[in-house]
C-alpha cells in the first residue's frame, strides 16, 4: 500500500464482510488504485492478516482493520467503498457524503428511489434526502448516468443476475410484461459472514431449499423498479430464491412468454442477436448461443455475467440463464466496475481475471 | 439372508449401481421381504462386501453378486426388482416375464403406454406387447391398478416430484392447463454411478448449472402422460432440470396459473385444503403449510415427498414446492412401496425409516 | 409411541440437538423401545415436526418438545437419555439418578472416572460422587460392566474411533507405549447444531483445516484414560483433530511403533489377525483386510466401526484406519448399543441400519 | 493475446487439463508474459471458450487449442509449459528440449535424478539423458540451480506441501531422521480432470478417506530424494495420503521427534525462528505463530504455502502444518514462479493474487 502518486487512494469500510474482503481481493489487481484505509467496527485493532489469512501477505503487509474515522477516511480517500449491512451504511454515507469522495455504497440503502418501496421492505429510510442523487450502479443499464456519479449504489446480487437477464428482452419489447418468473439459486456465501442456523455447515450441506419464495424477498423491489424502467410500464415478477449447497454463484433461470406481436417471429437465433445486440459495448457480459447452460463455476471471482437465451418450441416459453457470481458481479467487482466509470478509467481495469476454476 | 417361510424371497438385477445398492439398504428392514439373490455383470462373482461396503456386514454376510441366471431367478424369487439401464431392463424382463414372479422395473423401459412417444426419446421399444400389462408405479396416483400386476413400472425421479406436486390442482381444475414451469434441482446420484465429465467430482463441486432445458429431458414424456391423464386433456409442460452439487434429494418448484374459473377464489389455504385431501390416504405425503420452504434434507433416505403449496398475491402464480430423495422415493423406496400394493402388504412395510439428517 | 407392554419406554432429554435427533431416528426401528417422551430447553413447546422435520410423520404423530419434568420424566420412563451439553447433562443426571431408570448419557461429564482430569479439561465436576457409578459405555471395551449399569458414559467420538483402533494392538503388547500418534478428520456435526463462525457454511466449504492441536483437544482425557487402562501403563499420545468439509463421520489415522519385542515379528496379517480375534464378538467392528481404506461413507448412519490395520514396510510404522459415523456409533447409535446390553437385549436390536449410500 | 516485444511468448501444452487451465488462469496476470499458443490432443480444434469457458473471455478472444506442432511451438515460443501426463509428457520434451525456449515441465518426468527410482514408481524412463539437466523446479530450495536453467521440472503438489515443511527443521538439524510421518489430506483436482470411480461426485461427497497408504504412493520418491539431500543423509517417510471432499487444497500435518541434541531446548518459537529464517527470502512462504492452524482455503488460487510449527508439550512431538493450493503452489503457480527465477524475472511477477475466500 505504499504511495503511488498515479493512482486514486480507496477506502474501505466494513472491511472484515465477505464483500469487504473481496473488494480487498481484487483491488490489488487494479493498475490505477491503492488501498489506504481498512475500516471495521468488531475487528477494529486487529491485524489484516489475522482478520483475512486469504489476502496476499505481500500485498497488505502490515495493515490493520482501523475503527471509522471519518476524518482520516475523508482526508486519505478519493473513492470509499461502504461494504456495511444496509441500514449501517446509509449513516456513514451520510457523513461521508459531499466532501469529495466518490462513495460507492454496497448495501441496499441507496438502491431504490422511492422511500415508500424502501420503507415497505426495509423500514423508514434514514437519509432519504440522498436517495435522488444516488446512482444505480447496474453498469450495463446505467453506464452514462454513472459517468458524473458522487455516490453509486451497488445492486443486489440477484437483482443484478435478474435484470441483466432480461432487460434486452423487455427493451426490444419481444417478452410479455406479465407472468414472469425468476427461479434464482443462490450460493450461501449470499448470506454473509454472520453465522446463523440457516447456513451453519450441516443445515445446508448435502440438500437444497427455497427460501423467501411468494413474494417476501427484498430484492423484488429493485428487481421490479429496473424492470419497470425498461419496460417503460409496471412489471411484476415471481421470484424464488433458494439456497443451494455451494459457496458462490447464482443462477437464475428466468421464464417468460412471447410479447403477442412477438409470438409468431420468435426464436432462438432472435433471442440470441437481440441480446448480443444489446449487450455489445458491455465487456461484462457473454452471449452464450441458446444450447448453451451457463454454469456457476464458469464465472467464479469475476466481474462477469454468463447468459443463455432460448425458446421451449413445446411450450413457446421463453427461458433465460443467467450466472453470476453473488460476491463479484453480484457485488465488490462490479462496485469497482461502476468506480472506473465515474472516475472515467477503463470500465475492465483491475477486473480482467479469469475465473478460478476448477 | 437365511430361510424364512413367512417372507416373499426377493431378487435384485443390477445389484450395483445407486437403486440396486438402494434397494439392498432399504429391502433388511422389511418384515415380509428376505432378499435371496443379488445379480450384476460388470460385478459379477464378486463378494457384496467389496462392492457395497455400505450395506451392513451383519445382514449380508456372505453374499456374491452372482451373473445374470434367468432359471435361478425365478426358482429363487417371488419378486424380482430390475435395477438396469433402460433397454438392458427390457430384455430381461421380456425373459423374466410370465412365470409367476412379481417384476418391479426400475427402468424407464415401461413407463409410457405408448410405444411411438417411449421411440421418440429412447429409440425402437424392444418389448412393445409388454407395454399395455405394466403398471405405472405411482402409488398414489394408481393405487388400484397396481394391486392386480405383475409388471410395475416405477416411475422417474423428475416425474415423482413433479407429478404428485401437480396433480392434486388439476385433478381439481384450480390451474390452468397451458404455461405450467417445473424447474427442478437434481442432487448429482440421479445421474447413476458410471463416472463421467458432467458428474466428476470437480465439475460439479462449488456451483451450480441446469442442463437439457427447452423440452430435451427424457423424463417430459412421462411428466406430460400422467399429468395429461389428470387434467383429462393435453398438458405441455416446461421443465428445466439443475445439476446442484449435493448427492440426493430432488426440489421441485412448479409454477402455474389459476384456471380461468378459480383465479378469484384460490388462496394458500384452499390449495393447502385441496392436495391435503387429495392425499389423505397417502402416507407417504406430508402436505406442509403454505409458508413452508420443504428442504431435500427433510426426506433424504425415505419414501416421503413434502410438498407445500401457495400463490404468490403480488402476481398470482400459483407456486408448488415438491422435495423427494431420488433414490428412494424417486426410486427404491417407491419400487418397494409399489411391491407392497401389489402383494397386499401394508403399504409402508419396511419404509418407516425417518430420514438421515443432518 | 402408542402403549406396549412389552416395550421399554424410553425418553430423550436434549431432543432437538443433532445427537438427539439421531437418537429419534434410530430409536423406531428398535424392536423393544417405545419413545414416551422428548424434552427440549429452547425449543420446548414445539411440535417435533416443526423442529425435527427429518422425523417420519407417521412415527412421531404429534409428540411436541416437553419442558424438562423431573417427575413426568420418571414416571414415564424406563431409559433416559440425555443428550445435553456437558455440565448441563451432570445436574439433570443427579437428578433423575436412583429412581430406578436407566440413565444413557451422551455428554463428556461422566466419561472421566478422575474428578481432576476432568476438572483440568471441563473445569470442577459437579457431581463427582457420581463418577465411580458410571460405566463408560464403550461396548467392545466394557461390554460385562455395562450389564448392571444404571448410568451410562456414552464415549466421544474421537475415543471411540481412536480407542477401538488401537486397544487390541495396546492389549496385545504388538505397539510401543511411546510415539502414538491419531491424526482424525472429523465432519462438521461433531461440533453441534449451535452456529458459530467456525462452523459457517462459507468457512468450511471447499478447505480443510485442523484444530486443537498440541494437546489442547478435551477428548485426549478419555482417549488417554482408556488406552492407558487397556496398556496397563500411562499412554500419552499425540492428538491432531481437523474439520473436514462433510457432515457426518470420523477419519481416524493411528501411527504407532511395533514394540520392541514384536519388531521381528510384525507384518500385517499378524495385524489383522490380533484385531479379528479381539473383536470376535463385536458386531459392531468389521475388520478389513491390510491393504483397504476405509471410507466413512461406508459407515453412514449405522452403529459400525471400519477397521483395517497394516504396516509401512519401508518405515516400520504400524498404521490404522478407524472410520465411524460420529453421530451414530460416535454417539446415539452407541448409546443405544450400551443400553441394550445393560437392559439385556440383543446388542445389535434396532442398529442392523445399512450405511446410507451414496 | 496481442504482440507484445517486451514480453515473452509462452506456449502450453497440454491446456485443457486442470493444470493447463490453472496456467492460463494465471498468465493473464503476468506483466511479462504473452500466451501465445495453446496446444491440446483430445480437445484440438476446439475453441477455448468451449473448452474453458472459465477464462475471461476478454483476454482469450479467439483462440483455439491446436494440435502439438513441434515447429511452430519452437518458432512462437520463449517458454513451453508442458501440462501432460507423465510418459507423455517425456517425449514432448525430448522433441523441444535444445531449440533454445524454456522448458517448464509439470508432470512427474524429470523430477527424479535416479531413472532406477524413477523406474521403480512410474517403469522405464524414456529420456533418461535428460535427467541430469533438469531442475527440480522447487524454487525455495533450488532458487540458485534454477536460474540458469533449459529445462524445469515443477515439483508434484504433495512433494511441495511436504519438503517445504520440513526441509528448514531437517537442515538445522532439529529433528530425527528416523520417524517422520506425513499425513496429507488433498482435494480431489489433484487427481487431474479425467473421471473415474475414484472421484465421481457421489463417491467422494460427504466423506473422507486415505488411499495408497504404506509406501505405495508416487509422490514419495520426490519427497525423500528433496529431504534426503537436505538432511544429507537417507530420510524414510511415512506418507498416508487422503481424499477429502474438496477441489482444491492440500493440507499436511507432518510429525517428527526432536533430534537427540536438539530435545532439551527445542521449543515453538525456536522452531517458528527456525522456519522463518529459513525462509527469509521466500515471499511465497508465509510462517504462521505456533498456535495457528492453516486452511487450504487460505492459499486458494495462489502461489503461496501457508506453514505452522509447534511441539506436543506432552509428548515430545514436533508437529508442522502445510497449507498449499495444489493446483497452484503445488502446480501451475509454482511453474510460473520457476519460470520467473530462470528468466530473471521477479519472483513474483504476475503471482501476487490475493486468495479467492470464502
Amino acid at each position: 500500500m505504499g504511495a503511488n502518486n498515479h493512482k486514486v487512494r480507496a477506502s474501505v469500510v466494513g472491511a472484515s464482510g465477505y464483500t469487504g474482503a473481496e473488494l480487498l481481493r481484487v483491488l490489488p489487481s487494479h493498475p490505477r488504485v491503492e488501498v489506504t484505509g481498512l475500516y471495521g467496527h468488531s475487528k477494529a485493532g486487529q491485524p489484516v492478516s489475522a482478520v483475512l489469512p486469504s489476502l496476499s501477505p505481500n500485498v497488505y503487509t502490515d495493515a490493520e482493520i482501523r475503527s471509522y474515522d471519518k476524518d482520516r477516511i475523508l482526508s486519505e480517500s478519493d473513492v470509499v467503498f461502504c461494504a456495511l449491512p444496509h441500514g449501517a451504511s446509509a449513516s456513514v454515507v451520510r457523513e461521508l457524503h459531499g466532501h469529495g469522495a466518490l462513495l460507492v455504497d454496497l448495501s441496499a440503502d441507496f438502491r431504490l428511489k422511492d422511500p415508500d418501496v424502501y420503507a415497505s421492505y426495509y423500514g423508514p429510510h434514514p437519509v432519504p434526502e440522498l436517495l435522488a442523487e444516488a446512482r444505480y450502479g447496474l453498469v450495463e443499464q446505467h453506464r452514462e448516468s454513472i459517468r458524473d456519479s458522487k455516490l453509486i449504489a451497488v445492486p443486489g446480487c440477484y437483482p443484478t443476475a435478474s435484470i441483466l437477464a432480461l432487460a434486452p428482452l423487455l427493451a426490444s419489447g419481444l417478452i410479455a410484461h406479465e407472468g414472469i418468473i425468476i427461479d434464482a439459486k443462490s450460493g450461501v456465501s449470499g448470506a454473509g459472514r454472520q453465522p446463523g442456523s440457516a447456513t451453519h455447515f450441516c443445515e445446508v450441506h448435502g440438500g437444497i431449499r427455497a427460501y423467501k419464495t411468494g413474494g417476501l424477498h427484498r430484492h423484488l423491489a429493485e428487481i421490479e423498479a429496473e424492470l419497470s424502467a425498461v419496460a417503460q410500464g409496471p412489471i411484476r415478477v415471481t421470484f424464488s430464491p433458494h439456497l443451494s449447497p455451494h459457496v458462490r454463484g447464482i443462477l437464475a433461470l428466468c421464464y417468460a412468454k412471447p410479447a403477442a406481436e412477438a409470438t409468431s417471429t420468435l426464436n432462438p437465433q432472435v433471442l440470441f442477436e437481440t441480446a448480443s445486440s444489446y449487450f455489445k459495448d458491455s465487456r461484462a457480459v457473454r452471449v452464450h448461443s441458446p444450447g448453451a447452460h451457463p454454469d456457476t463455476n464458469w464465472v467464479k471471482g469475476t466481474c462477469r455475467i454468463d447468459l443463455s437465451y432460448n425458446i421451449d418450441s413445446r411450450t413457446g416459453t421463453v427461458i433465460v440463464q443467467s450466472a453470476i457470481d453473488n460476491l463479484a458481479k453480484g457485488a465488490s467487482a462490479q462496485a469497482i466496475q461502476a468506480m472506473n466509470i465515474a472516475l472515467g478509467f477503463d470500465e475492465f481495469d483491475g477486473l480482467q481475471l479469469c475465473a478460478l476454476w476448477p
